[in-house]
């Protein structure tokens, strides 16, 4: 059984993001969404709330669970068995950091392949820091981002 | 009366700013210098001293207003009555993010318009970041921002 | 009167341009679409065809004309009386060369402003060229090209 | 069972072709690898050629098949029950017409999935493009190409 | 001493090329310009006409030396015991295919070395290609090419 | 004698860098690695060990010398006599970025010449900041670093 991989922020799940999952979901037999505990960064939305956004938002996808990890990509990989890490492209400023990570990660894991889904269209722009910018400032979230995602958000930007 | 936003953060403004500030305000009725009260990051200058700097250097054009904006700036350009975005492009960087903010804003203001004018050559190199570094270590900035920038620069960093 | 030039070789004209078109009259009072009467390669539709594609797909459009042009475009401008030269921008390959031209044009006409609107998202993969891979291959046209350039095009290249 | 596409002129098949179609193997369970019947710009080397290549360097992988095409191209993954197409990136040039091709395949066909693989480092130059210029000025193919495609290509170029 | 190739096709030499001889010239101790022989597209000017152009716009540089080279250009930087190859850079675009050539040289012979030059920015949208547009259409040349190429470019596409 | 500067922050050295630091010492007859004091972000390893670490690395190369630097890099050079700098690039992100610091440097300093060598392919991925985020999770860094740096940097992120 093949298993696939799709790590992130997920500061928050946008629908850019859950476009790629139901993709992913159709290509591989298993697809674990790898939240990551820890980023160089601070993040707008805690681990929980992360985690809870995004198994709401896929909880109808019956091939993809959603899992924290910490460490190197590559060893949560294998320790879940997973032979694939899946990756969406937008712009060029993507594919530069993504192609540094991609090729780091073969050095580290020759076995481990990384494949890349260029995001739809209409979700081209749509990008978890431009969603919380456009939070922070009470603009519509509609279309951008699941409805619980928009809700918790719109919260969590209104105690600040 | 077609009005034109012109947005930045401007700490400070540079000859490339001013550069595009006068091409928008030949092609413009009206133009607004909309700057940001508050920016993800901290900035150099305070909002008063960037908006003495952005009014000291525009004072000779006769359509150029210089207002602080906080918000979405699709909302603040459909109170002053403006249909049109103006951003300044210099290099691919600059040209995906902005295609980003440009996109999105379409979505949440589709009867607004960006509109893209490429940097004079002589200032394609010209960035508020770039002419920080060059303040902070005391290098000459003739030629980069304004005069009255220069002065209150290099009184700034000599204060650090 | 503001009046505006936009131009291209238009093999054929797409859904993409009709776009910019479309936006470009809601912005300036007069557009003129300026049809490169000869081009480096070979076009594949004849220039009558060429203008008669863009003529029905721009009747519409009160204050847009479509005009052929040969030379120097900043010559064309000024015949014309235009002041602006409009341009889509799509992805980065188109970005890098438009600078080159439009920083050319500079050159030539210091006078003539380009300005740049960034392409819809829907229509961000659709170029006359790979429009032409589609309908030299039999396939569907429908949401790429006007409906009138759908016919004129699958008869053409029935034809060879 | 997934059939995945890796379809290209492979004017001729390079190291990189390979390289890209090794790891597809690994992932799907078979792999066609589609050559393109005609091109818009003439080949160096025949369809028989190219054919012929390609079959020598993947015949030790079994389930990996060689087979011409034309027309379009998802077409030509349904009539093989292919759900998925397989292109490798190697830079930002790459990547921007190839983000064209996909989403125009998504466009005719909603159902067929594009994923990118990276080329591996050591490839990131080879071009069928740049291993002709290579081979007509006669210098040495070894590591640039399969062994029998650098003797094809040098008797090629000897015969001009 | 330290030799440096310049290889290129200079069809025709600009002021930007210009601009690099002549900072390749304060740089190394010999530096020779390699005119391409023949090329993949047919040249504009003749060999005889680019050569001629080359070494009136490069005689008052006493360490500059005109020649034109056919083959592999590892091979003539070798016979001409060059160890450096310079080559300009303008954008993007030029940087993708440099580094693709620059990698295979690398390949071929990796005691050459590449070393790039930054076109100066008032060079930065000036191409032969660009270069040739201009005149084809009749359009003023001061600036972008040596006089001498100015004149004699007039007269080839008046000639046409 | 042609003295270069290679600045950077080294926080760690690469082994990326170490390969532009040979094929330097092999151009130039003294290469001088400027190590920067301050940088806007704080760097992970203090001065005292980003300079150990780069003069363990070079201790074989008799004409490269590694010195701390603050202030204006122009400056610095001219103190030092250098006439070049030297900056590696790796990709599109590297040379956007570059390419304004070497036209700013121009602007400060018309007489030193910036020039760029290409990032080898096996080292194309290879950056401090990706090299940081490896050894963060406690992966392996062998063929990434120098031995020494490795060591120093699986010591230093066991500490925190």
């Amino acid at each position: 059984m093949q298993v696939a991989i799709y790590p992130g922020t997920f500061d928050p799940v946008t629908n850019g993001h859950l476009d790629i999952i139901k993709r992913a979901a159709n290509l591989f037999e298993s697809v674990i969404v790898a939240v990551a505990v820890s980023t160089p960064k601070r993040t707008y939305l805690n681990l929980a709330e992360r985690l809870e956004l995004l198994k709401a938002a896929t909880s109808h996808l019956a091939n993809v669970n959603v899992k924290p990890f910490s460490g190197l990509m590559v060893n949560f990989a294998r320790k879940e068995g997973a032979s694939v890490i899946i990756k969406g492209l937008r712009a060029v400023s993507d594919f530069e950091s993504e192609m540094q990570v991609a090729l780091m990660n073969k050095k580290l894991a020759e076995d481990i392949e990384t494949i890349f889904l260029m995001a739809t269209t209409e979700y081209s722009f749509v990008s978890a820091s431009i969603v919380r910018q456009v939070a922070i400032v009470g603009g519509c979230l509609e279309g951008l981002v699941p409805p619980e995602a928009a809700e918790i958000l719109q919260r969590h930007f209104r105690r600040r």
